[in-house]
């Protein structure tokens, strides 16, 4: 009834695992109930902008760019579709990272090359040029910061990559950006006509609205914008997401709060025997344990439920950084853990 | 930089034409307004829930199916790209039909073969048999009622169809059902192995939320969920989707009132000289007038927006189902126009 590629793909494991501490997920602690009440505006039976130009004004203007720089996604996920399916594969990225780039490629028959990050969990680049030269794939996925290591790439070897893969659209996927100290890849815009950057309002306090953009150039965007389904953003996120971009001072200092949390809690986890902690720019942290197996089930009797990474970094651990306060009942809990197995 | 079948793809067109009435778009003229209080319980910050358990719970008491039968779409739009992605081309349809089946299967680059209707507008048995035996295709996609011609195709020609096309998955995209005086094909599904049926919410009401689903065997929703995105539908429409669903009442009092409405308009259509009105079991009317652009350009200046079906049925308008006085303003529009160019 179907072809290989998806008699041997699995539905994304995505089902809810009751627990009191939510920190699996990588989503923002706090939520923004006030900008709820723009809905009262939205017409249910009118079709969405197909444009959703009031909310790309709004993104244009924070990143300094233009609405035809900016094409607009049902969450970075449907971007990731969108660009497969205009540009083909291979479609090549490193290796461990956010597992859509290879699902995605497998469910539309895309050839995948994977090159496994170097012992820092940084590009590997002497693989990835051999691989880019041999392979010619027409996407280079880089997520940086990366999920699920938590650092950001070299800038000077992304450049490399850039420049090696003139041929390729190369996808800088800055979901985690906004918890960074180093800038990201928007300001390269102009000189790399390959460069596509990717974001997401889903860290930052808004998964429930499924809201991702792409930035890049008016000739690539162009491209990509024929495969986009025309509604593809209801008007209720795009109600929702703008109304929260205009109040954007609250979600900046949240985004402060996490930081200095993930600070926190980096030290805390150091100071605890028998965890390796790997340092992070975004709004986890990954840890490697003796047993993550006991470890992950642990914390769960204790109603702290993070991500287990077996099959992409065995042995490791990925904790959403939360409130204070749950920061503090996922540190005791671990604590109260026998870490070594 | 792409291949030739996204190259000479356009982006589709939907930009916004400033009108009073507007009645291109076939969506209800009713709104909800009162369902977007729900938002309140919703966590911004939290993904949607993937599975969207609540609201396939009140679609499957309603359908009288298991939620296991159901797959939720960001509309159908993208229930259309994962049946190709799933099961891939050649994609058979007939033609005049919903642009976006070979849309969709051109960005997917997926062969298309169109059969044209018969001078009924309904399906031609003995063509579309002789294609399905000759280019086998994997997929058949029959709207009924059939936008844009409004009819519903006869029962025994889809049964037909779906007999000889025993080894291809047929879609019925029962988008406008909810206005049709006939039963849709749902009681069917036990019947026939290879049969799917799409369903929408957009047509009755709630299309800012963009809510599709397919009702089909559980073998088939399965493989078709495998390239579902796991937070496809986001919380907002999930929670306001599930609310309309449970105060139901007001939305069959509305599609009643724009079948009766329906009714109405068509005889006060037909009573103009120099229109040919199409029968419609729909919430819009198809009409042929000598000089579709003039007459649409004409309604246009006075306020009335419908759609000029240019290239799918050639000197035809589109008029949508609007309110009894919208309805009546476009009929005294189309009075004051000149109608036979």
């Amino acid at each position: 009834m179907v072809g290989k590629n998806i008699a041997s793909l699995k539905a994304y494991q995505a089902k809810e695992i009751p627990c009191r501490v939510k920190l699996d997920a990588n989503e923002s602690p706090y939520g923004f109930p006030e900008v709820l009440k723009t809905f009262k505006g939205v017409k249910t039976n009118r079709y969405p902008d197909p444009e959703a130009m009031g909310l790309k004004k709004f993104i244009a203007k924070e990143f300094g760019v233009r609405p035809e720089n900016i094409l607009q996604g049902n969450g970075s996920d449907e971007l990731i579709y969108y660009l497969i399916t205009t540009f083909g594969g291979p479609v090549l990225y490193p290796t461990p990272t956010f597992s859509m780039y290879g699902i995605i490629s497998q469910a539309l028959n895309e050839k995948r090359v994977e090159v496994s990050l170097d012992v820092e969990f940084d590009l590997a680049v002497k693989p990835i040029l051999s691989a880019i030269r041999k392979k010619k794939p027409k996407l280079v996925f880089l997520s940086s910061p990366n999920n699920p290591t938590g650092n950001c790439f070299s800038s000077d070897r992304i450049l490399k990559i850039m420049e090696s893969a003139s041929k390729s659209i190369v996808v800088v996927d800055e979901a985690y950006q906004p918890f960074a100290s180093a800038r990201g890849f928007i300001p390269m815009l102009g000189d790399y006509k390959n460069l596509i950057i990717m974001r997401t309002l889903s860290k930052i306090g808004l998964a429930a609205l499924r809201v991702g953009f792409l930035i890049g150039s008016e000739e690539i965007i162009n491209e990509v914008n024929k495969v986009r389904l025309p509604f593809n953003l209801n008007a209720l996120s795009q109600a929702v997401a703008a109304e929260a971009l205009e109040k954007k001072g609250l979600m900046r200092q949240y985004v402060k709060s996490i930081i200095s949390e993930r600070e926190k809690l980096f030290k805390e986890l150091t100071d605890i025997k028998g965890i390796v902690v790997y340092p992070s720019e975004a709004n986890f942290i990954l840890f490697k344990v003796q047993d993550a197996d006991g470890v992950y089930q642990s914390l769960l009797k204790k109603g702290v439920l993070v991500r287990n990474m077996k099959g992409a970094v065995d042995g490791c651990l990925r904790v959403t950084v939360g409130t204070p306060e749950e920061n503090r009942i996922f540190i005791r809990a671990l604590k109260n853990t026998s870490i070594e197995g």
